[in-house]
C-alpha cells in the first residue's frame, strides 16, 4: 500500500518556508512532490495561490514565481500558501489534461485517494491545502489560439452573501474584465468544492494567446491589487494598463448560448478586438472558404447587443467550431 | 501520363479576372487548383503576392483576400497577381509542412513537375507565375509560440544593386521592422530563385502568437503603403500604428550566432518585449526549473548590446531551445 499524501513541512512556521506536497504514487505513476511556498506571517487573512492546473497554461505558474520575489518581504500578516504548478506532468506535456490518464484536473475535484493521478493530485490538494484557506486565487488562462483580455471570473453561486463577497474581491484585482460565467461543466471543478466550503474562490483567467512580458506584468500587478485588497500587504492599488489603457468592467455570460460558430470550413478571420462593444449585425468576423472561387466569404455577426470577450486567433476552423464569445454587463 | 501543370484563364485580360493555378497529380495526392487573381491595368509594374506557402501562417491568406476587396478599384495601372494559398493542403492540416510529404514548400524550389506533391506546387509556381511578375511579395509570418513584429524581411543579396533595391521596397512597407537576415538553410527557398532572375523578392514576416484583428489591419497597411511605392496605386504611405506607435528600423541578423538558447528545461519566462533594446547583461528572460526546490531559477542575459526581434512565449522548454533573437541596426 502507498503512503497517504502529504506535505514534508511545517507550514505553521513563522516567515517564509518551503518543501513539498508529496501525491502517493499509484499504477500510473510515481510519487510527485509539488513545490509548496508557506508565507506565514500570523494572524490574519489566510490565501492559497495555484496554478498550473492545466499545463497548457503557464501564465499562472510564473505569476506565482514573480510574487515570491516580493511578497515574502511585503506580507505583514496572515498566511499565503502558494503552489506555483499543481500538476507537473502536464506542464512538462504542455498538454491541458493530464497524460498518465488524459483527465482534466479541474473536473475532478474533491479527487481520491485511491484514484488516477490526476484524481490523487485532486484529493491531495483538497484535503491538505484548502482547509488552510478562507480564500483561493487560481491563475488559469483561456489557452493559445484565441485573444482573450486579463480577467479574473466565477461561477454564479447560489449563496447571494458568497457571491457579493467574491465579486468584491474579483474587482479588487482591478483588471480589465471581471466575468461571471455560467459553465456547462461546473461539477468537478475546483470552484465549486471551495464553493461547498464558503470560500471565496476566483479563477483568474490570465488571457490568451501568447504568454509576453507585457501581460504577466498586468497579471501580477493585477493579484497585487487583490493582496491590497484583502489586507495582506500594503500600497495603493493601481489598474494594470491593458493597450495603454485603464478599462474595468463586470461581465456576464452564458458559456453555451453566447458562444459564435463557424457556419463553414475554412479560414477565420477577426475583425474584431477583445473588449469590442457590437451591436446586432455588427461584423465579429468572416469566414473565408478559401479552396473555391465559388464559394464565398461568410460574415459572423453579433446577435445582440455585446461585448466581445473571447475571439478566436485567423485560423483554419471546421463547421460549427467557436471563433467567438460575448458577454454582457452584470445586472445587479 | 498526369497533365502538365496550367492555368485555366487568360491573365492578360484586362481588369480582374480569376481561375486557377493547376498542379498535376501525382501517386501522393490528386491535381490541386489554386485560386488565383489576376488584377490587370495595363503598362506598369509586375507584382506577384503569394500567402499560406505554410499551413500555419494564416495571416497571408487573409491579408492576400483584404486586398482583394480594394485593390481591383484602387490599381491605376501594371499587373498585381494574387495567390492566397500556395499550400492548400497543409493549409487545411494547419502545418508548415506539407502533409502528403512533409516537404517544407520554401525549401524545394525551384522544384521538380514529376516530384512529389511539395515540388510539383514549387515547379508550377516557378514556371507559371514568376516569370510573370519582377517583383514578389511572399507573405509569412513568424508563426504561433513566438512574439515577434510585423516586418519584412530580406535574406542578404551578393548583388548590391539588387539587395539597394530589395531593401528600398522593404522599407516602403513601413512596417516597424525591415530585416536582413542571414539564413542558414538558403537554398531551395522562394527567394533565391527570384533572386537568380534579378528580381525583387520581399518576404512578410507578418508577426508571431495570434491572429488579430489589430494585427491584420497592420499589415493590410504595409502592403498598401509598398504598392504605392511601386505605384500601383495613389495615396500617402502612413506608418501603421504598433502598440499605438509609429516605428521603423532596419536590422540585420545572423541567423545562427545571434539566437539565445535555454540553459536548461524547464519554463521559460519572457522578460521583455520584442523591439526592446538592451545592453549586454540585461535581462531577456529567466528559465524557472520549476520541479524542484532546490535548482535556482536561471537568469539569460543579452550577450551584448542589441535589439530583440523576437522572443519566445511564455512556454515549457528543453534545454537549447531558442527563447529569444537579437539582432543590430544595418551597417550601411
Amino acid at each position: 500500500m502507498s503512503e497517504a499524501p502529504h506535505l514534508t513541512f511545517d507550514l505553521d512556521k513563522p516567515g517564509m518556508s518551503t518543501g513539498y506536497l508529496v501525491v502517493a504514487e499509484g499504477g500510473d505513476c510515481e510519487a510527485l512532490s509539488l513545490p509548496v511556498f508557506s508565507l506565514n506571517k500570523g494572524e490574519g487573512p489566510r490565501l492559497l495561490i495555484t496554478g498550473g492546473c492545466h499545463g497548457s497554461e503557464l501564465e499562472g505558474p510564473l505569476v506565482a514565481r514573480r510574487l515570491l520575489e516580493w511578497l515574502p518581504e511585503a506580507q505583514t500578516c496572515g498566511r499565503v500558501i502558494i503552489v506555483p504548478v499543481l500538476n507537473p506532468p502536464a506542464v512538462q506535456a504542455s498538454s491541458r489534461n493530464t497524460p498518465a490518464d488524459g483527465l482534466n484536473l479541474n473536473r475532478v475535484f474533491p479527487g481520491r485517494a485511491d484514484g488516477s493521478l490526476t484524481e490523487r493530485i485532486a484529493d491531495a490538494v483538497s484535503r491538505l491545502l484548502l482547509p488552510l484557506a478562507d480564500t483561493v486565487f487560481d491563475l488559469h488562462s483561456f489557452g493559445p489560439g484565441w485573444e482573450f483580455p486579463p480577467a479574473v471570473t466565477t461561477l454564479p453561486i447560489d449563496d447571494s452573501y458568497l457571491m457579493a463577497k467574491t465579486i468584491a474581491v474579483a474587482e479588487a484585482f482591478k483588471l480589465p474584465m471581471t466575468l461571471v460565467w455560467e459553465h456547462p461543466e461546473a461539477p468537478g471543478m475546483f470552484d465549486v468544492l471551495a464553493h461547498d466550503q464558503g470560500k471565496v474562490f476566483i479563477c483568474a483567467e490570465f488571457g490568451g494567446g501568447n504568454v509576453t512580458s507585457e501581460a504577466l506584468a498586468i497579471y501580477e500587478a493585477g493579484i497585487r491589487n487583490a493582496l491590497i485588497a484583502l489586507g495582506f500587504v500594503e500600497g495603493k492599488a493601481e489598474y494594470p494598463l491593458f493597450r495603454k489603457q485603464k478599462s474595468s468592467q463586470t461581465l456576464e455570460t452564458r458559456r453555451s448560448s453566447d458562444e459564435l460558430k463557424s457556419p463553414a470550413r475554412g479560414v477565420f478571420e477577426p475583425r474584431c478586438s477583445v473588449l469590442d462593444e457590437v451591436n446586432q449585425g455588427d461584423l465579429i468576423g468572416i469566414l473565408h472558404p478559401m479552396e473555391s472561387l465559388l464559394a464565398n466569404a461568410i460574415d459572423i455577426r453579433a446577435p445582440g447587443r455585446s461585448i466581445v470577450y473571447a475571439i478566436r486567433s485567423g485560423a483554419y476552423v471546421d463547421v460549427n467550431e467557436g471563433v467567438a464569445l460575448v458577454a454582457r454587463p452584470q445586472n445587479r
